[in-house]
């Protein structure tokens, strides 16, 4: 193709990588379109694993794949690596924050979420998210160094705050993290450290709610809170973090104090969106404000979809969740095509694909449509769905080898404190020369 | 073993887990003493294939091995997390940076090397090790964002600066590396960057001596260079950087300068140990001096071995390499059992074993004793003894499966720009929020 001819076909600018811009540019792949996706990120993070890179199951490697890959087959579609600084919708345009200029015809926001922390500044300080890639890295090289450290440390109350382990958010993120990590401590680490007293780690999960998993039918949140206590979860529902005050003392609502090194932070997200001129309409939660067509209230050539805009379902926003983005994109894929064709544009219809959440080894929980799987067959359930969306052939198999490797041998093989930079321990690990 | 009994076996420390502290603390594994191995990472680093993470094709874990896990089954090896600030050897204790404390009867210090910038500062602040893990994980980000910057960048000059790679040091580790990155560059890289003219990357590698490889017989030197140039490496012997000066311009001795965002040092290493009450004896390159049975000059309990050392051949020290620190490692267990037994110590005895490196696909060079090996052959015996000395089956097994991949579909599949921190880059990797 030409360049004239290139410039003549109208220009789709994506931004974000995520589960609803990925799906919106490879919708548009191959058709009469110019399409350049913007991410910060030169990967796509699939996302419900990333519990396991922080449970030291996977390698980032197989929960993230290059944009460039994905889409390396596609001659209409590009991918740039950027921050987006803001957006001119009058001028048609968005500037990175380094002053690169992306021109568009049209636009389709799709920058995501990122760990909310509801304004606790003490709590933001002291706690890893699990949303993005750092996130995971870190937290898996914090909990491995949590065990080294309490074995170097001699007083007790000390070392039990470096074996205790805080999960705020009884969503699947929280529930599926705080069970990973039970089995980490219950079936592998025992082994490595034979000098220290495993079983004393605790890992408390903490839900503000009456129950887990609030958005699954309620028989399977109760069902869930029990298979977590068998596997030695300390659950403690109506429950609030306030605060963290010095020395990682972790204040709750009820006034009870909790010593822990560890507070992991998975009690909500906030959507992302780069400043615009006008300014974005937005709800009260910060998602974008979109009409029933994910047109963005007061623009006609603005989408915005996921996690970062409220697209409405009975006048209610849509879960901020892969299967809802995904949809999304296809959705503003296809409707951009037919503007392309001089069609008008169609509303979005969300068809509810169900939820499911696993809960460890042999237990998960689905809810689809009118049926509940719970135990084994809601564990296979979610194995298969995950394997089916993980992107990639290889990946897929490398996957599968991993989880049945670590059925029967109860094995989590990247146990590595390795960083590309010092991590966040009280021990140093500079090097000393002579 | 109670705890009486542990008490009454003599005490060996092991400082660092290196090929020389691990073969050590292996080879005392299920002995009449009881092995306490410190090292300031929870892992053993495959160290001869960190350019294969540097270049994408292999994942941290592959080449990085928890040392509890290799560890795990021997009761009376031990394992601590924690850098060694100074030994006393009067008091016969070690004392960590955190004030933990360390006693023995027998010390083996194994604490390795690191990069060495012979003291120019502007090189140690512009480049890029390739030593340890997190040296491997910031270069391979580095280097992927290279790609990623030049595409945005519309300055030819400052373009070609972000494309433009310099690889210091003939030796193994530079002669691997320089050709894993042509190869990264020629044959994986165009794919994923269409609209970047890829061709227009060089990859520089300078040496200060006369020929590439100097501690090979001759010819295996001019093969490489020329496999190497074949490749498109520009081999510039007899060439030294002398300093890098503002905005990446870096300066070799004979007054030219090449803009290069990427320097990659791997002209040499220096011995690391840590301070001592009366200090080391120490040669004019900083190694620990021993005598024939190893032991630290002065000291009748105190080993050194692999490259903090200078162990002697025939009046000159040995090379700093890993099959070197591992028959020490080797010598000096038995030597301890040796000791406990009452038998008097023995002098090291070096064995040859050989030199042999990679250049890419295909193209490898291996002097073991009158025998030179070049080519694909050379390749091959290269590929076989990393394998085989690789530690654990399933990493040996998914190394050789990543290496067959990637040999029929010229991939590297592990091409994320991920940390656990914010990147070198000059592109912002915040998040901005509502």
């Amino acid at each position: 193709m030409s360049a004239a001819e290139r410039t003549a076909r109208p220009r789709v600018l994506v931004l974000g990588g995520g589960f609803g811009g990925l799906q919106c540019a490879r919708k548009l792949a191959g058709k009469p379109v110019d399409v350049l996706l913007v991410d910060r990120n030169n990967y796509h993070l699939f996302t419900p694993l990333l519990y396991q890179v922080a449970s030291s199951l996977l390698n980032p490697s197989e929960i993230s794949f290059p944009l460039r890959h994905i889409l390396r087959r596609q001659n209409n579609v590009r991918v740039r690596r950027a921050e987006i600084a803001r957006i001119d919708f009058a001028e048609g345009r968005a500037i990175g924050a380094d002053g690169d200029v992306f021109e568009y015809d049209w636009l389709v926001i799709a920058t995501g979420a990122e760990t909310n922390f509801y304004g606790i500044e003490s709590v933001q300080r002291a706690s890893f998210g699990l949303k993005d890639l750092p996130d995971g890295m870190a937290l898996r090289n914090h909990v491995l160094d949590c065990f080294e450290s309490a074995l170097l440390e001699t007083e007790p109350e000390a070392r039990q705050a470096w074996l205790t382990f805080l999960v705020v958010g009884g969503g699947p993120t929280g529930v599926e993290y705080a069970g990973a990590l039970c089995e980490l401590f219950r079936l592998v680490l025992p082994a490595d450290f034979p000098d220290l007293d495993v079983r004393r780690s605790r890992v408390i999960l903490v839900e503000a709610l009456d129950r887990l998993l609030y958005e699954f039918p309620p028989e399977l949140g109760d069902y869930t809170r029990r298979a977590l206590e068998r596997r030695g979860v300390e659950v403690r529902l109506g429950a609030r973090v306030t605060g963290v005050d010095g020395d990682r003392a972790v204040r709750l609502a009820d006034g009870d104090v909790i010593s822990a090194q560890t507070l992991i932070w998975a009690a909500g997200v906030k959507p992302v969106a780069p400043a615009t001129e006008p300014p974005l309409p937005r709800t009260r939660q910060g998602r974008i404000e979109v009409d029933e067509r994910l047109l963005v209230r007061g623009q006609d050539r603005v989408f915005a979809i996921g996690d970062a805009a409220a697209a409405l379902l009975d006048g209610k926003p849509l879960a901020m969740m892969a299967p809802q983005a995904m949809q999304a994109g296809r959705h503003v894929a296809a409707q951009i095509l037919r503007a392309v064709e001089g069609a008008p544009l169609e509303p979005f219809r969300y068809r509810d694909k169900g939820v499911m959440a696993t809960i460890g080894r042999s237990a998960g929980v689905a809810a689809v449509g009118p049926l509940r799987l719970k135990g084994f067959i809601g564990w296979i359930a979610w194995l298969v769905i995950h394997l089916y969306f993980l992107i990639g052939f290889r990946n897929r198999l490398i996957v599968m080898s991993r989880w049945t490797y670590n059925y029967f041998r109860l094995d989590r093989p990247v146990r590595l404190i390795a960083s590309s930079a010092p991590s966040k321990s009280r021990r140093t690990v500079s090097s000393s020369s002579p």
